[in-house]
């Protein structure tokens, strides 16, 4: 069997009975078995109140069996019977919070192992802020750049690895996050940025995502660049000089083709 | 004679005596000839304040004679007596506020004539955060990007035209303007997008540029790019869709051909 789709929401989608986002994840859920949705809260340090508005609006989606998967520790990431749980799902929903708090509690654990089974089996995963984070071999997880005179090193961690080659970042608009995803990007360069804003989402399957929701998905490309070099200015901020980065952004319809590196159209129009 | 040096300043710029771009104005006002600096605080709600700072800090540089254009009203631009002022001056610094002040009480005035005059005829300009943007023939005065749901729409004004081809930003890093300025460019794309960190000025002349002071310059182009559309979002935010811009970012030292769109190595720098 394939690996099921990954969505990944850049976070504050919308709760409503309309919100695109959450229908489609809740469309892909039901369209691939009749198992329920487990919502995985553990990034959020008050994962009952996370959880509570999930339970409710993929229950008013119409999903019979929603179900929370409690795991706030190491050692719950260990447990056999915690790990059991994901056998019946059709689909995960990680919530948003603190991406490291998902790295740590789970990155290498038997329940990392168990989830990427069932991903490879055809599990549909979709996480949100943090939760969209945590999705790549890859994730930035420095605290929010500073609006201010010093611009943030940004440090790189590891994610659950379910996509490799990408390095995601969420609330990108609305949290200004152009900068540090460059920055991240001018040190890895083969990774290929994808910044989402709020209440929009990328659907990834067989090379390709597609782009749900409101807002945009800034594509950042720097393997073409022949120059880049990081500076230390004077009070140890990093500075970058860099050539020749693509930018691409897509709404809602649009797909990218993650092989080609290429913006792909929509039915009907042509570029 | 030839056009005198731009000096476009991101703002915030260190007014101590080290401070490597205004240190950079002086020693140009200073080689010209003997002429002045002006200060021009139009911009400026509190233009007495401003102005007083930069009397003090040009002093402190060596300069001996440093006088204040106020021009606070229409009828001031059009008055000869202020136009005169600039005749003897060999520099002339506009000062930060806001830049719609600047078109609106000068834009199209005896004193705009005046002082591209004088441009034209050597004098060095510089100007910093309003006085960056008005220098432009465009220029960006919508309000700041709001960091929440609600994306600005960017309005485009008139600046006063001694830099055709560019969009400036300033304040660029600190205040997460990267998307505005996208979104300028992407229903602009013959402009060349200039986004100029805080305490950061590019030096302008004979169609390149050198980068001063202590962050990025990050330069936006459209040119390449073969799908731009713009749609609205639920809300009425502006959306982007786009392919194939490319970016570059410069630091101290590093100068661009704003020809050629292309970065140039520092002096026994390889690519």
């Amino acid at each position: 069997m394939n690996c099921g789709e990954l969505l990944i929401i850049g976070g504050a989608e919308d709760k409503c009975l309309e919100g695109e986002v959450l229908n489609k994840f809740v469309q892909l859920a039901l369209r691939h078995s009749d198992g329920g949705i487990g919502i995985l809260p553990t990034a959020s340090e008050i994962p009952e109140e996370m959880s509570k508005q999930y339970i409710k609006i993929f229950r008013a989606l119409g999903v019979d069996r929603v179900e929370v998967i409690k795991l706030d520790s190491r050692e719950d990431a260990e447990n056999p019977l915690i790990c059991e749980q994901l056998k019946s799902l059709s689909a995960l929903f990680i919530t948003g919070g603190n991406q490291s708090r998902l790295s740590e509690q789970i990155g290498q654990s038997k329940f990392h192992q168990a989830l990427s089974k069932a991903w490879h089996q055809g599990m549909v995963i979709a996480g949100t802020s943090a939760g969209a984070s945590i999705i790549g071999k890859h994730m930035i997880v420095a605290a929010d750049t500073m609006l201010n005179d010093d611009k943030l090193k940004v440090e790189i961690g590891i994610g659950f690895g379910f996509l490799d080659g990408l390095l995601i970042d969420q609330h990108f608009s609305q949290r200004g996050r152009f900068d540090r995803l460059l920055s991240a990007i001018a040190v890895n360069k083969e990774l290929l940025g994808i910044g989402i804003d709020e209440n929009t989402a990328i659907l990834v399957k067989d090379g390709l995502f597609e782009v749900f929701g409101q807002h945009e998905v800034l594509v950042l490309d720097g393997s073409k660049s022949d120059y880049i070099h990081v500076t230390a200015s004077d009070n140890g901020s990093e500075e970058l000089t860099l050539t020749g980065f693509c930018l691409h952004a897509l709404t809602r319809g649009y797909r990218f083709d993650l092989v080609t590196r290429k913006l792909l159209m929509k039915k009907g129009i042509q570029p």
